[in-house]
């Protein structure tokens, strides 16, 4: 697990996006991966809250690094889609997205992803995704 | 139209995560919206794309904003659920986010959205999404 | 929970289909609901498995009804849309679905259900859904 | 085409769940495949309409088997995942559902369906899919 953690640590610390959004990456487990995300007025909508698409980016970042982790080391990993129920607004100081793999296989696998409250643990949107699995060119 | 567009307008400004990705509001029809974004360091992924975070939010934005135009001048939006089929990399400088009303009603408004190479027109991602309307609070 | 339960059995006695795949409603808790169908020539796809659209079915209904039994006794229940991911084809005797409640609304209630192999408890198939309370007519 | 067309009616004549709903394998073109179905008490629901599990049950037929028009001849097809979006109650005679490739690609074919009422052609139900090409074992 530790090749595999410098794998995600390193490809986290290469996503732009990832500092825009001021994310941080929390826990890589086999199988399990937790990004946080702090509120600040850029990843705001116009009500001040989390824009839904902030809990997306990091819930898809956190499900495709889970399914890195049951890959192997030299794969890479691509989003094929996703799905997000937002089951309520994300008026809170700090969100966590954590993905966790339901199937993983040699192509595809399939995560879930849940973003909660990061203090009192409310769950604030559900996703399913699938990953495709593809060798890294370079 | 002129008074929802307006209003939409305002909406847009107000969204500190659209400036965060310097997205650009571009077309406003009855049942259509359209939303820009350029490639910039901020907004890649770990090979340089765009990250499918940002298609995403473009495109739940363009979609909630064609929803709005079907609805009264006092109502809100949210959104319900989305899912999104990333249908290649969006290795490209520009994107154009398409979202249009498939059905309106009194409560909730079913959209799809595309998100489109500005340049070509290739098709990068499709969208469904469910849209709620609610009463502004203030 | 007595009323609720026999709403939700007559209801299911009533749906044609139902009876077409020799579906079986399992058991009824508040924010629970179970539906099984055993396999037959007749629910199969052209591999002699279960036909995910059996799958399907079952696992709307046991999460539309999963959502029934959250709301007033009055309200009658829609598929607003749901997504489901097929982990494995579906070779087994017989097929178990348990839908749940995330969130219960008054107006919308998030759920998501499990389809499993019922005898090993191997998980097929995970859905999620929106479903809309309406007020029924007659 | 006419090999990949007998194919198709080979296999969707296999399918025992598409005889038990009264599917009709309509058109087959290249990237394009519709099936139709017709009411009765079989494929309804609690209050007479067609059963959402029937309209994604065919949608799920024709997406797939259009995804396998674009796939060489040896190669079979499975549902990864799709999801639907119930747009109005099916309280028509006859439906009609088509599945229309959106990218087509060496593993993952990308398909959208739309069910209508065959009659007014209005559309009852929208469904983007994600299919997998596998090959056939004997």
């Amino acid at each position: 697990m530790d090749a595999i953690c410098n794998k995600i640590r390193t490809s986290f610390s290469k996503q732009g996006f990832m500092k825009t959004l001021g994310a941080q990456l929390e826990n890589i487990d086999r199988g399990e991966v937790s990004i946080s995300c702090s509120l600040n007025e850029g990843v705001s909508q116009q009500n001040g809250f989390f824009h839904a698409g902030v809990l997306v980016s990091i819930c898809d970042s956190a499900c495709g690094y889970a399914a890195l982790t049951t890959m192997p080391l030299e794969a890479d990993v691509l989003s094929v889609e996703f799905k997000i129920n937002l089951l309520r607004p994300s008026n809170c100081d700090q969100i966590l997205a954590v993905g966790t793999v339901l199937k993983a296989g040699k192509t595809l696998t399939i995560c879930e992803g849940e973003v909660k409250d990061k203090d009192s643990g409310k769950l604030l949107a559900k996703m399913t995704a699938t990953m495709i699995s593809i060798q890294k060119n370079g």
